[in-house]
């Protein structure tokens, strides 16, 4: 019998990641062979409660992919570009964007535009910048919009860069990574990162609130 | 039927999670309800089935936790804090360790001698170096022993600088994050980063076991 479960739950797993391929009639015809007394309308039953309770373990879980910047001669079938997972999720996000800057260049000046036209869009923007950040390049690529809010660090003794590489998207989805917002972190550093999916990234958002309400930053436009 | 459904799944689900607490009894007691025509033996079964799904998609997904880098008088209780997970992993790790350092300090000398522990215990060590790092600096804090292998950048027109700050223990659990290897890194910055579990963090391995036969980094000793 444990063989049969083991067979069982990798076709049942096949079933509610890739519903489409799999087939309803097919999952229940197995399920059928495990559980002969089970009738139609149970075996539903059981298959509507397994998908529930698999959304509700999603739904408690942080899931991440992989993010690289590596050189173009390197194939990684398994890794996400850097631009490409940035690109994808401020274009999808359409309530929030929280995003740190570091190092920022010329170079992302089309990243910065697509922010600029996310907050004309009603998105807002939360651009948390370290405190070396020249603030007046700064206000030269970002457009005046009430939406795209500008925060810089102050200096501090309990404290000494704001050094995070994240871009949180929506509450929901958030790129942690080692890349800067420059030619090298986008484009010819070796370079690591993730992309958070679930609701348990809006923990990230949180930290910045309550550095705010500590007056970590001040606010620049 | 569909909002019993609900909160059976929710029921269930905290059972899988936390067996310990919710008890056996208590979820078939539940399930019975729902699913009157059933016996025991079946009840069993679709619990061990339910089981087994859950454990087939948690070995597909890469779940994660977020880790950061903030002052003492941010308290969040939904991050780790990088030093306690670099110690954790380190300590647990049993096979191989991977970590790459872009700026290390005398400040982590006590994370290098962990690592020259493990080491010395059988535990396969790959450091890897920016080409900026000072190779007698790294030779004076790291142990001679054959499980520690040390690899250097070397220049290239291709590719810049090894930036990533990340550590994989035994091609299951891996740190991804801004933190460098140093007193800013650890202690003195604001830095986010995410320690991520799963078979698919081996992915890490194989990018730069690509780059070591691509002759990316030379070997130190």
């Amino acid at each position: 019998m444990q063989t049969r479960l083991y067979v069982l739950a990798e076709e049942l797993n096949s079933f509610i990641r890739n519903e489409d391929i799999y087939g309803e009639d097919a999952i229940i015809k197995e399920l059928k062979k495990t559980f002969p007394n089970l009738d139609i309308n149970d075996l539903n039953n059981i298959i509507a409660l397994i998908k529930l309770q698999n959304k509700t373990f999603a739904k408690e879980v942080i899931s991440a992919e992989l993010v690289a910047t590596v050189p173009a001669l390197i194939h990684s079938k398994k890794t996400r570009r850097t631009i490409g997972v940035l690109r994808e999720y401020i274009h999808a996000s359409k309530h929030t964007i929280l995003i740190t800057g570091y190092t920022i260049s010329e170079f992302v000046k089309d990243l910065i535009q697509l922010l600029n036209k996310k907050a004309s869009e009603g998105v807002i923007i939360k651009f948390f910048l370290d405190k070396h950040v020249d603030e007046n390049f700064i206000k030269s690529i970002v457009e005046i919009n009430k939406n795209f809010k500008i925060y810089k660090l102050v200096n501090s003794k309990v404290y000494s860069n704001l050094h995070a590489k994240i871009a949180v998207f929506d509450n929901k989805h958030a790129l942690i990574s080692s890349s800067n917002l420059s030619y090298n972190g986008i484009i010819n550093n070796i370079e690591i990162g993730s992309i958070l999916h679930g609701e348990g990234v809006r923990e990230l958002e949180t930290l910045f609130e309550v550095m705010l309400e500590r007056k970590f930053f001040k606010k620049l436009n």
